[in-house]
């Protein structure tokens, strides 16, 4: 038998790091076949990665101020005006990279730190550098409280139906729940056409030793009917003012078929950006090639049109109880 | 370009056909890349089509009237008890082959014409196969028919959302739709693991000149909150007798979202077996390496475990309108 890693920690949870001025990130399309790190040396490789979708979820946050990072760290010596201009470059390139998600409030929240360095005549780079870590070292501590929210939701021997994958929060928990005594299972929809969830979920749980069974997208019905579901968790990628939230497509129906089967349906989201409601967050269309092709080879007919956005809104009333993370 | 064959009616509409003493089977699970009949002479090689879903839906009911046929071309000189028996023999190995097609009910009809020409001491192999070929070319007329009578519901400018494959029938339902000056569109569910809509669906619909999209199963609520879905239709394995039906894993789930949008949900359904209620209709569980797997490559990680349900029950009051076959 050949031996499997066990993680301790899912590799999901802190997928992007800066190592002197290279940004390391988990390559999430390569797994769960191979875990590979892929590096980017400049804004637009790091653009790049968030575009093909190798980091996704807060990926995206950790790859949206590693960037900054990076940037702040190869100018060091340009002059304030200047560095603000780049910052607000690599502002826009990552507002435009995926829509649905928040860029534009992440990179509100830097050239607001930015602007207070020249304000006060600080060293830009080292002012913001230092907010932008603090940051990200309150982020690693906000996540791990936000998944100790979520276990104390849980009950002993519940079984747990996700979608997509919240990068390693359900795994971490799930050891929350362990330290407590209590032991929950898992269901995993496999989150097409990415199937994130058969290669990313139904793998870091596994691998970090929980229990899980994977279904087709198709079968949350059957399983809810069965009455093998105790509560449905889904992350977020965007919570409006009005506490709707837009979540990986899917979401939303399983949100209808939860309120149908009176199954608690719990959100682990970010914090509201300044959108008022779900109808204001823009939602990507991804091409339909990504559904029409499995792997680079076709599975629709030719000619055959597909239509696919990668996102939908779940109304915040069919939301039982939304655990956010408290920044 | 290169020239797109077009089909004046669907070959999925009537995929087994007797020729001689070999049965000639669309092989559904080579569309959409090949149109190709493969060939059985025996009865368990042709269960054996059945089991492998080479055909399924309406071409199994097709396929196990045929294979009597078959037995009783190949028979003809045995005396009635030991032809009986082979029809006996013939039916449990129908009956075994996958449980929640009614197959007890389809046999159930054959053996009482064999028991009726024992009782008249009639010869039991023409007896027999005059019933069958008329049952065969009746069936074919209630087809249409019942297509006739979904097109009746269709409305001019409609878009239809369907889910996994209702053998042509849609089609035939569109031209008579075409015929009244009415003009419907198609949305059609990609239906994993088999991706039955994206290679059955949207193939016989296009190469019929029908305005088809693909959508993944989980951009239902997508696809209905925007408003573009007019009227649900779907196909039945199995109507029970009050008036819950199964079909393809996810019509349940896609019944529920209908109701929540106020959508109409129309069901394509046989006559009602003697099962009482959903309930009792036998669930057929998948080998999850269907899910698991695609086209022979792994998808999941190593040791994962899934659950796939191939069928699912809608409960009666969820479905706006039965459009049986008349019988």
């Amino acid at each position: 038998m050949t031996s499997v890693p066990i993680f301790k920690e899912s590799p999901l949870f802190w997928p992007v790091t800066l190592k002197g001025q290279t940004i390391h990130c988990l390559d999430e399309t390569a797994l769960p076949g191979k875990v590979v790190y892929l590096k980017a040396r400049t804004t637009g490789e790091a653009i790049r990665l968030i575009k093909t979708m190798k980091t996704r979820a807060v990926g995206q946050v950790i790859m949206a101020y590693t960037v900054f990072l990076l940037v702040l760290k190869k100018n060091k010596k340009k002059q304030p005006a200047a560095l603000l201009k780049l910052l607000e470059q690599t502002a826009r390139q990552l507002i435009q990279s995926r829509p649905t998600f928040p860029f534009k409030y992440f990179s509100g929240m830097v050239l607001g730190w930015a602007k207070e360095a020249q304000a006060k005549n600080a060293d830009m780079g080292e002012y913001v550098s230092a907010r932008i870590e603090g940051f990200l070292s309150h982020l690693r501590k906000a996540r791990l409280e936000q998944a100790r929210a979520l276990s104390k939701l849980l009950k002993n021997n519940q079984t747990i139906l996700t979608h997509c994958n919240i990068s390693g929060s359900l795994v971490a928990a799930a050891d929350f729940c362990r330290k407590d005594g209590k032991k929950v299972r898992f269901v995993a929809t496999e989150t097409r056409p990415y199937l994130q969830g058969a290669r990313l979920t139904a793998w870091e749980l596994q691998r970090c030793g929980q229990d899980v069974t994977l279904i087709p997208d198709s079968a949350v019905s059957s399983a809810m009917a069965k009455g093998i579901v105790d509560a449905v968790v889904t992350g977020a990628d965007h919570t409006a003012l009005n506490g709707d939230i837009a979540n990986k497509v899917g979401t939303y129906q399983i949100a209808v078929l939860a309120k149908h089967f009176k199954i608690p349906f719990y959100v682990l989201c970010p914090p509201a950006s300044g959108t008022k409601t779900g109808k204001d967050i823009p939602i990507e269309i991804r091409p339909d090639k990504e559904m029409l092709e499995f792997q680079g080879k076709r599975i629709a007919p030719r000619k055959a049109k597909g239509y696919y956005p990668a996102f939908d809104v779940t109304p915040a009333e069919l939301i039982t109880k939304h655990v956010p993370m408290q920044l």
